[in-house]
């Protein structure tokens, strides 16, 4: 892939890969090179994703009672795609495809492919029939008992984000299929082509190629499409301005992720001071703080200020560089943009520019993108709270840039003021092991996944255990047993009532 | 209760109960008189309720963490208020408040009440904390350790109609109570006299009465407070319009039951002739026909069409009568909206007058409810399947009227044609024993609660199994404990990660 | 109930109340006086007993296929024997009966009463339904789903001890009762007076009289019954030694609680300092150490050994009198058996008498049973762990005996050692906050119930968490649905399937 | 394997394979020729086995706080397992081993390759963490919480039987890694080999080799190590007769998989003629009779009499021949012992034999084994019922010969009252899609695997749902989450209570 073999990417629509009238370059985000065409389909060529959405019966392709089979069918394929994904040529194309569109350090390109394969391998053989399972209660009389079951949502839409390419589309695509719905998946442009290698996979392994539409292209094409479509229910992970869009547009059959801007407190006892700190630099920065999951602002306890985590913390990310992507470029936001932030938060009376703050040197990255070295701005407790200044400090930036803070003792209850205020409620992280501190701040707070204990993390988005906000009805989760049973299906009770007859039945009417 | 002893209801904020500047006559729907004088806050009244919403915390009342007796003490309350509901003069104070405002018969007024206090014994002693028991999976390491929890979402709308003045209100808002919310209650004007008496009885068993805020009055000004109150989740039962609007004035933080457009199939093997016209009978015309689970079309096989079905449920209609309230007012349509209707219906090609179709005689309901005779007309199948028909057709009249039609063997692919296009998911019933048939239907339909089986029935909420509909991420349930856990808490996930470091830690930067 | 006016206690079979041929005395615990006239059935009075186990079906009196209603039924009955026991004539009723035959303070009794009230309330209305709640998997072909469903046993023993006459045999009937069995019941004879009066207060809200039979008197009767009556489970709460033979006699079938040598560790982080002590005290004495959760030996890290806790439980336990009964009459050791142990304990090279060791004065305890003040004994760590003592240091003394010992942070090895080497594994507490302490110590042993953190106790059964050993697969529990649905009932999977036959179906045999 | 070229077994223990002092020969049941060496441990032998179990901790190799590491390693190594299974060579490799030592049919050999290759595809990845989860309930207070765990057992003994020498030590075996225990596994000593060859396999994909040990020989030797070694708990698959007498044994801490005595009842309403008799040849005579869940008797409702089922069923079975080994050896019972059977059963009055009862001809069968044609007795259902003939028809020959009978509608009670009589609870059949029936006799029953339904069998162990007999509490489970969690680990509550002390805290006493 380069701009002299440009790699070309396709459309899947009722079971076939197909190119658009038009097309567009993606840049390389390295040197602005263009190193992908893909496909742009415009409003007139949408008409037969519109055809495959509305053709999916509301039931389903699947379902507890309807053509069980398949569910066996894909848990052979999850099974498949997982055993295709340990060979080491697999692997590593994953795993180098993923860094050309979003530069990262190979454990963090490598640790997406991994994730996504114990996902797959987590849905072997019956274990999709296994999650849809069902619960049955015994009626009122003989012959009558309800069962509660999960059933597919049918025709639905997927839309996600371009921060994790292979992981995020794979996990959730593969969960709509398990639950016998079919997608329609959309990515986005920068980065589809991880995506689009990823269902060609899946067909060789034995997908039926008509199981799932991929749109890559233009996001507003797309949200045409499901307009017209109506799926039931559409999973969205991305900005949370076009979610909050798309809920209103979808009347609400959504399910979303939160936006990302996630706090770290440090609790009173300090221990274990090194690993701590290189916890928060990988936090905070590690994929160029291009995670929703990443920390985006540190309570610390004043226990730790006064050991000196602050310069700890910036010799760390002085490490940080474009050589091994431990530092790279920012698609979403540009480098005037967020320096441009800093400058604001600096205005702040009291804050103060901790480490970083000025533009990375001695790159080819394309002017659209930003890049930046590894950042933090000191921002004093009660100016935060302040109404002027919540939501300037509060604003998410995707990229390497995070506030920093200190606390006391007495000043708890501010740091919870600060939580509660807060609207985001993605990640968390209470980093204490004392058992009444983490208590307190748990019980007072909503963080939809959070880490407590000496270890705690913000990042991490593995397929063992619930990612995603909490605190909304539309909250969606990602990848396990529980998230996909959530997001990808929903409650239907079918009674059976097979009789007999009550013996002293008499017709009264009521 | 009566035009010259009326009823003062009274709205209950912060814990006091109090009037409004103006108030609005509730008239009886037996006779006309006015004999409820109804609180009638206005836009300059709502800032109570608005900060009352906006003060509670997003981590709510109590959660696993926070407050934990406070689940044992609505453990404690719940049965208290169930030890009252089993006084025979409560249950009859209940049981007659009900009929005065939602005239039915005593069978379907008691049901109500008895339901409502199954439902209470169901949450006594622990079992609200055992509903919201949380899973803890073990980590990647010692000291790791994620627990899946049902939070709260904290402050909470809950907006109920008037068909079930009791039973919704009350298992909706103690649903919400049992996992830590604090719901802002409205139900329909015409009934809310009922709940305003439930809640006085929760605060003589030891509720709090800042525990929950009470607004009788117009749905319009209730709209305003949710929209300024940012209640995180509010629980929406009533028409379908108001309910698609909230979805997106509230932007999607919205639980929705359905409309009730409730189909019955009768399958090839006729068996419990008698029983099977009985319930098709109360399905259809029970509470005179406004439950949302009504039984809107019955499609006939033709075997039971040839042994005279629709003869035998003309003659079983006839006897219903306003003397013991087998028939009533209906209180949302007029008697000539639902004649008009009527009369669209037979002038489809085929279509028939069944029975019924004429205005009630005899009768004081005042003119803008509606008081007609069980009503049902005939419609061919293949015209019902007619564009320009099947909306008018499949239109939920809220009232004594159905729609009645018949198959054949060869037709059923038209009927499960009919089911795929109708939008509304509530119930709906199979009635066959024959295994094959019924799985066949339920296998390619998706209702929320559906009844299979010779005794299958479209109505019945009961408090033991889901009521709701299927096929919407917006889908409401009432009353079991996994419709209280989807509707009213939400996914956190808690990750323990307590230590030690590991052992051979180096703090390579990724 | 006294020498001049015994209370007649009465047998139930077959629904009948009634009198043995010949009867024994029960004296009373705290003057020796014959109080209560106890049926005394004989071998050849047994066949009742016999031929009432063996009517019994296995498929039990209701299963989630047979007569659900039942099921319904004891949701009405537990509600109703709960609202029985919140009347307060009938709390003091069974908290006095309770004090008469296991004299013990008024806090102690009146817990039982209130546990087992509470546990009523928890199976009102549809719990034991949803207690007995399947499970469905779809199969490999439309028609087939499997389901998991829980069985009773049908004909069941159940036989428990005298210390909590009223909570163990409550939970357990109930329990039994629940999911479908028809329990054969028997408690020690010297307390079997207040399960009969439950029994009959069951009656009174409905209870069917045949639903269980229920025997006063020997033991060994008892044993024979069970023998030839064929049981398909009984379960035991008692004497390790009756335990063992009886699952050696009825082959296995059986469920046992374990011995009652409960050990605590009290770890390295001293803090709340009153309140822990007073918890030990509590642990190792109240109800005169006659709990099968008793705390029987203290290891107590040298931090506290410093902070004097020695000192401290010692003023604790001097506080104990006979008068509010905070210590009373052991009723399976004498005065010098304990004695004569604590002696032995004292011959251990190093060990010493920290308080106690003494009889208690001035009162009419009857010879039979035992009377000492709280007593504990400090033996060394090391002399412990020695073969020729452990056995005797591990020596369950079913009274006021504690064995307290001390180790240092290099000891804590040895300390799981000693847990390692016990064969009791009913509860255990670790008093510790720190928390890679106490996952260490929870991750090394195996004690059914064991408690963590600075509140952790041995002592607590109640209704809303599992109480009972681990380790062993005859391992019983009490109260909970979980336990309920180990005990009382097993996995019985139903595969529907129900066709069409596959279309390509040739028949080839293999 | 051969004469010429016997193979030579090995045992293992402590992480190394061994042979033993002494060794015995086994016979090729085809012809007799010694073609195994088998290891032949003596009792001076065991010393290793006995102290390798007493060495495994009570606590287990891991459980959810202990190095849960390894559930992710053995989640790693049933997925590489089952990579291993998918290749051609190692799935023909164990299908043709199977087929040397228990001769049956390709796709029944094959067919147990299968399973256990899904099997182990179902616990990959995070599966076996999933499995051990546990949950938790809120307490009392803040800072308090219960979670019910599950728990190894430790050190176990697992012992199994001919027939399925693949599937049911794998399954077992795996379950009992799984949950952190280690077992010293056993499997008779005629089959021996091909669990060996299993076992090397997983050293092969990466389990420890001190994970297991296995001992192949005579059971009395294994008998005499799990007395001496105290296992925590045992899983006994085989004889009824072993099964209870270990059970005495170890005091009943086993789990046991029952007797295989399986009915198979055929109800009024007679379809899919031909796929019912197909399928009444599998039960009956598939894997020449050799399965736990063979039907051992068949009820003909009098309309199948009538349609000719016997006929039919003795044309299939004329067709099974040694050439595909459609029929083959019987290793347990020899051909003098099935035949004299068969003569008892042909004396009862009424009786005659309905096809079969011949020798097998032209065959190298060794004599200690069997070798008849598939056969089939009629007994009437009066005759079976009486007590001198219940005993002996209802004795469980494994090998191909089955009991048939005849029912009318108003003899169904006395088919219940011979299944209520019969004491083996393993699987059962109600062919029947007639709704009220099905429930009746479902209702009434208790066989722990029971298929319902037109297409419903006896046999067929898969790994996708429950497998094992109810209504016994020894009663054992295969291969399922519900059953390895059942089987290899147990219930252990811990209460977290961290505080604070409550602020009223004043120490008195009780």
């Amino acid at each position: 892939m380069s701009a002299s073999s440009p790699a070309q990417a396709q459309n899947l629509v009722n079971g076939e890969w197909h190119n658009t009238k038009g097309s567009r370059d993606i840049p390389d985000p390295m040197n602005g090179e263009a190193f992908i065409k893909l496909p742009d389909p415009q409003i007139d060529e949408i008409q037969p994703y519109v055809e495959s959405l509305r053709s999916v019966p509301k039931s389903g392709m699947h379902n507890p009672l309807k053509n069980p089979e398949r569910y066996n069918m894909y848990g052979d394929i999850s099974m498949r795609a997982a055993e295709e994904m340990r060979k080491k040529e697999v692997e590593d194309f994953f795993t180098h495809l993923l860094q050309r569109v979003v530069p990262k350090h190979d454990t963090q390109a490598r640790a997406e492919v991994t994730v996504t394969r114990r996902f797959l391998e987590n849905f072997s053989a019956d274990q999709p029939r296994f999650m849809a399972r069902s619960f049955g209660v015994s009626g009122d009389h003989a012959g009558q008992m309800s069962h509660g079951m999960r059933w597919p949502w049918g025709p639905v839409g997927l839309v996600t984000p371009f921060n994790f390419p292979l992981e995020i589309p794979a996990l959730q695509l593969m969960g709509a299929l398990f639950m016998g719905n079919k997608p329609l998946v959309h990515v986005d442009h920068r980065v589809s082509i991880v995506a689009e290698q990823f269902i060609r996979m899946l067909h060789h392994v034995g997908m039926p190629k008509t199981d799932l539409d991929y749109i890559q292209g233009n996001g507003k094409v797309v949200g045409e499409i499901l307009k017209q479509g109506h799926p039931r229910s559409t999973l969205f992970t991305g900005s949370q301005k076009v979610a909050e869009q798309l809920a209103v547009d979808l009347k609400g059959k959504v399910y979303l992720e939160d936006a990302g801007f996630d706090w770290k407190i440090l609790g009173p006892d300090v221990m274990d001071f090194d690993y701590v700190a290189w916890q928060c630099d990988q936090d905070a920065y590690a994929a160029t703080g291009q995670k929703c999951s990443a920390q985006s602002i540190l309570f610390q306890h004043s226990n730790w200020v006064s050991k000196g985590l602050e310069k700890k913390l910036a010799d760390i990310a002085s490490k940080r560089s474009m050589d091994n992507l431990t530092v790279g470029p920012v698609l979403t936001w540009s480098t005037e943009a967020m320096l441009g932030h800093v400058d604001k938060l600096l205005k702040i009376p009291g804050a103060r520019l901790a480490f970083g703050g000025k533009p990375l040197k001695g790159h080819s990255i394309p002017k659209q993108y930003g890049a930046i070295e590894p950042t933090a701005v000191f921002v004093p407790l009660q100016e935060i709270l302040k109404d002027g200044n919540f939501e300037m400090v509060t604003t998410e930036v995707f990229g390497p840039v995070q506030v920093i803070t200190e606390y006391s003792d007495e000043q708890l209850s501010m740091v919870l003021e600060a939580t509660e205020k807060l609207e985001a409620h993605l990640t968390a992280a209470v980093v204490s092991n004392d058992a009444q501190f983490t208590q307190k701040v748990l019980a007072n707070t909503v963080n939809g996944t959070t880490y407590a204990g000496i270890r705690a993390r913000t990042t991490g988005a593995p397929q063992n255990h619930w990612f995603g906000p909490a605190g909304d009805p539309r909250s969606a989760g990602i990848g396990t047993p529980e998230a996909i049973r959530l997001v990808w299906s929903c409650h239907r009770e079918i009674i059976n009532d097979v009789g007999p007859v009550p013996s002293g039945f008499n017709g009264v009417t009521t």
